[in-house]
């Protein structure tokens, strides 16, 4: 067989180098020769940056470790390519490069901008009579890709954001003092990541007093309703949970409404210091005059590799290895998705899918889960994660800290 | 043998329960009646709320979880007690009921804040010839005890920030774009916490960029400079760990600098939505128009006991366990503190010491192991810092999420 080439793009997960791992580890074991990884994704590519992975994966102790390492090993890039009947030039530097790698698959790990690069290269193949395969792997802490029962990377996010909502709630109670928390969580349309709050709530913990998503208006008076109705039943913490993205019925983001009340740029003209949770933070804190703290989980929800599942993991792995099993086979202009088999006890099943169907679709959490006045979600919902955040995996511990593979280790200090 | 008391008080740490594991477990074992545990710490049993420990211990395993549970298991307060010559009747209240509970030992698990209770109340005990002892367990994150070489609460932060630091950096790193992230960290006055992201410098981490700590007066335009020079040697991505508490050298904080400059409060009267982070983050973005993130660690830093340290879980329940021992022998006015006997291999001492030479004084950063104009911090400081966050507590998972111990799981929904 020929060479296979591996790129990842988009925004980080915590297991999206177990699919980079699926991949080189399922090529290799299937007798590819080489394997490249492009660096920072199809745009590193064109301007000629590959490696052989061979020659950064040195063994099965290195599988493990790339398991474990947050981040893109690769590199990533928030590129999109343009359609090759508007620039044809660029198919065609790359299709030569390929050409000349000898690739025969081309696996791409991204979320559903990553499957438009997909669906683009595998039509000027296609038109062109290249018989190189591209086929996807998904990935997105969002969950927001249409077709598949869930993403490879929401499981650990979800796993994460329940864990440290635990923290959070039993931190938040100790002074008994009414204080308030409002904890935002990434997701600028789809609600999934911030529904995953949710799963505090369980034998030993409240949960989140709140949840708020951004598939349903968000309304400021109806949030003070209900903060009233809780310290009326005497409520010693409050603890919320917001989407990054959530909106008025107006359409206004909540994270832009401070500033424009204000309507003002400071002195710096910047618009707005602080986030959704921020701006409610202050808002709330100058209504009820109780200690209100605001607390973006940013980036840690996305690069806590040492909070992941174990689900999650070996499901991130499988679909990187069903993706090169596909390109070998033949197929091209596919992406990997998971379909749920049985519910309890949990199984899956993958499949393979027209990129087409997945590619630029984003999908939201349905109006059926979200409960309360769009202030929390259903047990449905609730129930439908769960298994994704089953199992750890115990981190590789080196004088303290989690250890991670890097790709180049010797630019290091 | 009477019986004991035990409370918590001042901010929660990942092991703050650790003690009050050690206080319950070597009580019971040295054959106390009961032990009795304050509910929001002096000022909740001045109210007359505490409860029996055993009903909420009930075995061994209770014990286990107990360890595992961030927060303050008794809940807290910020509670600063008056000199009993100015108020004698709130102290004759307090003996009284520590009179009828037959009370023999009194335990007080908390920072500087809280050594000055136990000080005041061992003085009382004194001249109304009492024979209650009255002993300190310390705690806290911020490591600004005087005397002990750390305090219980410190290895578990030091090692999640070291942890997420190494996260952060693989994350900022993905695009290749010069992206800037700053990350801000508890400890506003002692730069110990902060001085943790340098552990993140190791053999698969080039560790942060930047470490300022508030000990040294703060330059916004030495900031501007340093990040010229990594641009200028190509840096990829940058990542700063700041202060909560910096300052510049008019003493203004950093994170009040930006409302000064803007003159001017929100809308909602608020002087400003940001931190210390965010404030950088604003400017920096500005001057250099770089993607920049501001990161704040919050309550996550000191609430995370699924990345806490076993050392430090084991220095926390012994510091609880040698204070009941302390006080049974009949020491009084006292706290525990640590002497580090060994630096390689790490070995501690515990000891005894009058609580006056640690109530209301704070431990700051020495000036050597301050480097590069403020910059950074010494080997020395990574050196002293590494045994602390040495060895992990497994969590006892349950449905996917980390189980933890409650006082009064019957009131959850």
């Amino acid at each position: 067989m020929g060479n296979v080439i591996v790129g990842q793009s988009g925004g980080p997960t915590a297991v999206i180098n177990a699919s980079l791992a699926g991949v080189y580890k399922t090529a290799k074991d299937r007798g590819a020769n080489k394997v490249y990884g492009m660096q920072n994704g199809i745009k590193g590519f064109i301007e000629g940056r590959y490696v052989d992975l061979s020659h950064h994966i040195r063994d099965n102790l290195d599988i493990e470790l790339l398991r474990r390492t947050p981040s893109s090993f690769l590199g990533s890039c928030r590129y999109k390519l343009p359609s090759h009947h508007d620039n044809e030039e660029i198919f065609a530097q790359i299709f030569d490069k390929l050409k000349e790698l000898e690739i025969e698959c081309f696996l791409y790990i991204g979320g559903n901008d990553s499957m438009d690069s997909v669906m683009k290269l595998s039509r000027y193949a296609q038109d062109t009579g290249s018989n190189i395969r591209f086929v996807g792997v998904p990935k997105t802490i969002d969950n927001d890709l249409a077709i598949t029962d869930h993403t490879p990377g929401f499981g650990s996010a979800a796993k994460y954001i329940g864990s440290v909502f635990k923290e959070i709630i039993r931190d938040g109670s100790v002074y008994g003092n009414g204080q308030i928390n409002i904890v935002e969580i990434m997701g600028r349309n789809a609600g999934w990541l911030t529904a995953a709050a949710s799963l505090a709530r369980c034998e030993d913990c409240e949960g989140p007093d709140m949840i708020f998503l951004p598939e349903t208006p968000f309304s400021i008076e109806g949030l003070y309703e209900k903060i009233n109705s809780l310290y009326e039943r005497n409520s010693k913490a409050i603890v919320i949970a917001v989407s990054e993205g959530i909106q008025l019925a107006d359409g206004t983001y909540v994270c832009e409404y401070d500033s424009q009340s204000a309507k003002s740029t400071d002195a710096f003209g910047h618009k707005s210091l602080g986030g959704t949770a921020s701006v409610l933070s202050g808002l709330v804190s100058e209504k009820f005059k109780r200690k209100t703290r605001s607390i973006e989980l940013s980036i840690l929800q996305r690069a806590a590799a040492h909070m992941q599942s174990r689900t999650d993991n070996a499901e991130a792995f499988l679909a990187g290895g069903q993706a090169v099993k596909a390109a070998l086979s033949g197929m091209t202009g596919m992406t990997v998705v998971f379909e749920r088999t049985s519910d309890d006890p949990y199984m899956i099943e993958t499949a393979l899918v027209e990129v087409e169907k997945i590619a630029n679709v984003e999908k939201k959490v349905p109006d059926l889960w979200i409960t309360e006045n769009g202030s929390y979600v259903s047990k449905e919902l609730t129930d439908y994660m769960r298994p994704l955040i089953q199992g750890e995996l115990s981190q590789v511990m080196v004088d303290g800290l989690p250890r991670h593979l890097i790709l180049n280790p010797q630019t290091l200090g």
